[in-house]
């Protein structure tokens, strides 16, 4: 078992589960703040160099987990491990967001999806992309046909 | 503080950190297995869509933590949250993997950096890359630029 502590909190315009954009085609461009904790800032030294970054969050608000779920974006089960499910064996949160800008200890980033106050455990440089044709993403994308053959 | 446990451990090639190739250009090639623990194993369901998954791990063999160091990278210092060092203050690694295959509880994967019997915490579907034209990698293409230089 590994303890886990916040290096810093999400100030974000969400604050509730529900205003969090969800489902097939959801956009996340929403702005907010990752303020670190002072005695972890000297940990940011030359963070500014990069466009993006893996921001590594709790989820804080989620109670116990479940193997499999429908998600917001189908309307089939899928396990736990193929989804972005919050209740999960670990209530780890991962999400990619642009950084705009650093001032001190705060980076101002756009692309949260996560609610105000949520813990961050780390952060980490963005450094590559898988290549998009090389992409295949499951039952997403049977999801998204589906979808498109009910327009 | 949150508490997380193993979903399952890594089989690696890699017993030893100096084997895991690292620095400007080190490519991650090698196949492993991610062996997800049996009481687990219904949160896989559908995993075998995804071309990609994202492995958050524990840094198990890591001791305490550096808010500054000098990557294997470059030989300049850089803060711990501009790096992949394993000296973090929440000791948790990311790689991206591609999935070849999966035989049950069981996932074969290509492009693992983990040592064997690296403790799992978390698997997701990697749903989405950054355009490489929008991406910066700050210091990382500065040290490149420099060993390019000296070439």
């Amino acid at each position: 078992m590994w303890a886990m502590q916040a290096i810093g909190y999400v100030r974000s315009p969400y604050r509730e589960t529900r205003q969090v954009p969800k489902g097939l085609g959801a956009k996340h461009e929403a702005e907010g703040i990752l303020e670190i904790r002072a005695e972890f800032e000297d940990g940011l030294q030359d963070i500014e160099g990069f466009s993006h970054l893996f921001v590594i969050w709790a989820f804080d608000r989620a109670e116990g987990y479940s193997l499999v779920g429908t998600p917001p974006s189908d309307d089939r089960p899928h396990g736990v491990f193929a989804t972005r499910s919050p209740r999960r064996p670990n209530p780890i949160g991962l999400t990619v967001v642009e950084l705009v800008s650093r001032e001190g200890r705060m980076l101002r980033v756009r692309g949260i999806d996560m609610l105000d106050e949520t813990p961050i455990l780390d952060i980490k440089p963005y450094l590559s992309s898988v290549a998009p044709e090389r992409l295949r993403r499951g039952w997403l994308e049977e999801a998204e046909g589906r979808a498109a053959g009910k327009r």
